[in-house]
């Protein structure tokens, strides 16, 4: 069973799974600006794509593209510029 | 806008996006044994988990796992036992 979650108007959707040892999303952002919201710890690796990245406790944006990753405290947010079309990877612990 | 896409039963799910020159796809598939067919060239990049694959023309199973890749011309097939749950990647020509 495979769920697929939608976020901010459809303009993120992701798949999530069970990896070899935590719970993963891939997904899709498409154009815009975005805040997430975070509950876990979250690794995010790009995929394939290309985003502006401003991590909590932070002034500055930081360009992120394939293969690039950040991680993110529990209870904390980041915001995200999306330059092109990018798919990422998600764990949660 | 993003579209979400089922095969076999919903035990495969994928979400389509432009990559920086390909149609591309990023998905996940569910333990099961499926035959894909290709209307297109593809290149199958796994993003996380383990497929045993039997592609065209051979009479073989070989293992691809994070970050392995395999193409299939346009107007085939390939066999694929999911070991564990997979996240890929697939682009299109």
């Amino acid at each position: 069973m495979l769920n697929v979650n939608s976020y901010f108007d459809d303009n993120v959707k992701s798949i999530a799974f069970q990896g070899k040892t935590q719970a993963t999303t891939v997904g899709v952002m498409d154009l815009g600006e975005f805040t997430f919201g975070t509950s876990q710890y979250e690794v995010m690796t790009i995929i394939d794509g290309e985003l502006e990245v401003k991590l909590p406790g932070t002034t500055s944006w930081n360009t992120f593209t394939n293969g690039n990753q950040f991680e993110v405290e529990a209870n904390s947010s980041f915001e995200v510029k999306v330059v092109r079309q990018t798919a990422y990877h998600c764990t949660y612990e």
